[in-house]
């Protein structure tokens, strides 16, 4: 089958042979196969889908494009977290830790922000000399090391991935539930891992903004990973509203950090423990969610998840010092608050144009190749539910000296709708998948 | 709008700015849009589909990167005649001298052959010396000398549409009624016309094998027309056999010049006149499509197409002798039956097999750079409807002296369909179609 046959049998919605897509994409990978062919191919992806062999040897050949995290013989077992992606979602800093400081390791390997979305990449490049371009090599002597290690996708795991990416973002085929889940998980494969928890949001600040998309791409995730042999489990959680009160790379790393303090939003700490406790019954180190839970509310008790993460920042080249610094972290700052224009309950938050504005105050990235500024942010006091008084800060701005806030005060405002209506908090937890059992 | 915000939109179903398509086209030859944004468009638009609006911005921005045909003060009406392709059909050969002959100019951009379809520029490519390679300045010198011209697509004549031919060949965004009217529109309203015939083929031998989605490309086809100025009348005729007697470039040649005699198949004879009395029509010659058969069939009589023809040879660098050489264009050929194994009746043939099968024996290609014998060919002695005895010759093949032709026979044999069941004989003109009067 020649490259052109493949994409017209896909084009007409007829399902493709392993051998045959393997050998398109080895032929991409080794440039044999043209963008503009690849590029017919995934719109085609994008209108027909891909049946599950298809996605399975799809994510297969992405990841033997690169190579993979050794395990050592002894080595202890192996989990990993993946969110797709919201506002405020600074989780994957204090669930790591805790779930290594609980015996199990981490790999992590994360993404930067893009457009309303943070990364926790960038929140971890807020503190000094903080590197995640870490070698496969590196890596695996941190996670040694520490138990856990975080790094960014180098040239060395599933570069077919990291090239697909660069041409599905400029094609519009990004948004395609069998692209997405062959990308995220050529990745998280790539760490060898015993379990995979996949935290899919679903919301106004989310990728998904309808619960029966995120279904969809959860029950694509879990059924993939279990196809890979890595036993996941997807949690669909709420991006009504920013989680915790933090949006801002370097306020959301001192939030995480409060967490692991025992201290900091309670959604921030409910949603690290139940993912970390998914975490802990897929390493098989817990029977059920309750005891894993219990563990990790221990490790964060006994500080045991806090000094993991200092010796994390110190083996990747950052000072642990600056954790407990926060002036060294976000530099000098003045804050502007955002007022209530009348009093009533705050219906809903338009949680992607909070994502938009703090791109717009410089702490995020319109374009990949965008600066961020580490220390700016909001504080977000109110939250969907809660009720509001005429005058009443509902976020407050940090911002460098002299910044003019005005447009982001204004996004803000708008993003946030009172009305006179009481009306229930948004639940954080919408549902839970399990892949079958191997 | 960017080319990324386009091809989103466009995947999306929504209609997109003529400002848009316009940037996203001019940017593409200019180089600025690479290809792989273009293929994904044009997948997009393969499931989508282009509205009105669209489609004619699209043309024009194709047409407009080129140059057209210049038409000095004082010339005479001129119409011109497109087929979307079938097996033996070497119409515009005597259709263009004999419109010519009536006082209509005929500028004809043609097409090559490929796969089972012959191409204008291949049968004229069997004399020796005659070339289609003209400049606009060298086909406006023939037209207005002769009052044909013909010639295939240069540099010159919608660069874009070369292109992006070349594109979605390799694509798989080739058959798309939206794209196949651009691309032909764009080549003749550079001819700058009064009005325009089409000859949409349907059947086993055409591109179109069902008469919906010929009568969908035929609607599109006169409403795109319309749209540009350009009055067009579409119509559907058979393509259940091939036309005429012959398959092969210079056995379809003689075939022309037989009905500029007065002599030939009667199917080629019909649709000439038919087709011509269209353009006489649209050139405002004649009151009725009556009127008009009249005058070609007078051409015909008096010697005045064939005239036309042998100038028209002479204007574009060949020897008018040829066409009463056969040996001369055709070379040494020798002669096998195809017999027919059984006595019956035709039922129907296969007419995409007729015409791969003569790509076999190596009158077309399979790739736009293969070469073509242009002496090689068929006689079809049987069509659809009539009666055939048992051994009697169903087709004969003309090939080169010790050429092996089994498997070619074989495929002719199959591909004429003989049954005990006495059936109709398909009828040849199917449908007429105008477009709305400006």
């Amino acid at each position: 089958m020649t490259p052109y046959e493949l994409i017209r049998a896909k084009r007409d919605g007829a399902s493709v042979s392993a051998d045959a897509l393997r050998a398109f994409l080895s032929g991409y990978v080794r440039g044999e196969v043209p963008d503009y062919q690849m590029a017919a191919l995934c719109m085609a992806v994008f209108f027909r889908g891909l049946d599950g062999r298809e996605l399975r040897t799809w994510t297969e050949a992405m990841l033997r494009s690169g190579g993979v995290l050794r395990r050592p013989a002894g080595s202890p077992p192996r989990v990993d977290k993946h969110s797709t992606g919201g506002v405020g979602d600074k989780v994957s800093l204090c669930l790591a830790p805790l779930v290594a400081a609980c015996g199990v390791a981490v790999p992590m390997v994360s993404g930067r922000g893009l457009g309303h979305t943070g990364g926790t990449l960038d929140k971890l490049a807020a503190i000094p000399g903080f590197r995640t371009d870490l070698s496969l090599a590196e890596a695996e002597r941190v996670l040694a090391e520490v138990g856990v290690c975080m790094l960014g996708q180098t040239e060395e795991i599933a570069p077919a991935d990291r090239r697909l990416y660069a041409l599905r973002d400029v094609t519009a085929t990004v948004d395609s539930i069998p692209l997405i889940a062959a990308s995220i998980l050529s990745k998280k494969v790539a760490e060898d891992l015993d379990g995979l928890v996949l935290d899919v949001k679903v919301g106004s600040g989310a990728f998904m903004r309808r619960a029966e998309d995120a279904r969809a791409l959860a029950r694509t995730l879990v059924e993939l990973g279990a196809d890979l042999g890595c036993r996941s489990v997807a949690l669909l959680t709420s991006m009504e509203a920013p989680l915790g009160r933090t949006v801002g790379n370097g306020l959301e790393l001192l939030e995480a950090v409060e967490v692991l303090q025992g201290h900091g939003p309670a959604d921030v700490r409910d949603l690290t423990l139940r993912l970390g406790a998914e975490m802990l019954l897929l390493a098989g180190q817990v029977r059920t969610v309750e005891d894993g839970e219990r563990r990790l509310a221990t490790a964060i008790a006994d500080g045991s998840g806090l000094s993991r993460l200092r010796s994390l920042v110190r083996a990747q080249g950052g000072d642990p010092g600056d954790l407990d610094a926060p002036e060294r972290l976000l530099g000098r700052l003045d804050t502007t608050p955002v007022r209530a224009a009348a009093a009533g309950h705050l219906q809903s938050m338009d949680t992607e144009a909070v994502g938009l504005a703090a791109v717009l105050l410089g702490a995020g990235r319109r374009r990949s190749d965008d600066r961020i500024d580490p220390g700016v942010g909001f504080t977000v006091l109110r939250r969907p539910g809660e009720h509001v008084e005429a005058g009443e800060p509902l976020f407050r701005v940090h911002h460098r000296p002299g910044q003019d806030v005005t447009e982001v005060s204004h996004r803000l405002l708008e993003a946030a709708r009172v009305g006179e209506a009481p009306v229930p908090a948004p639940p954080l937890l919408l549902g839970r998948m399990e892949g079958p059992r191997g």
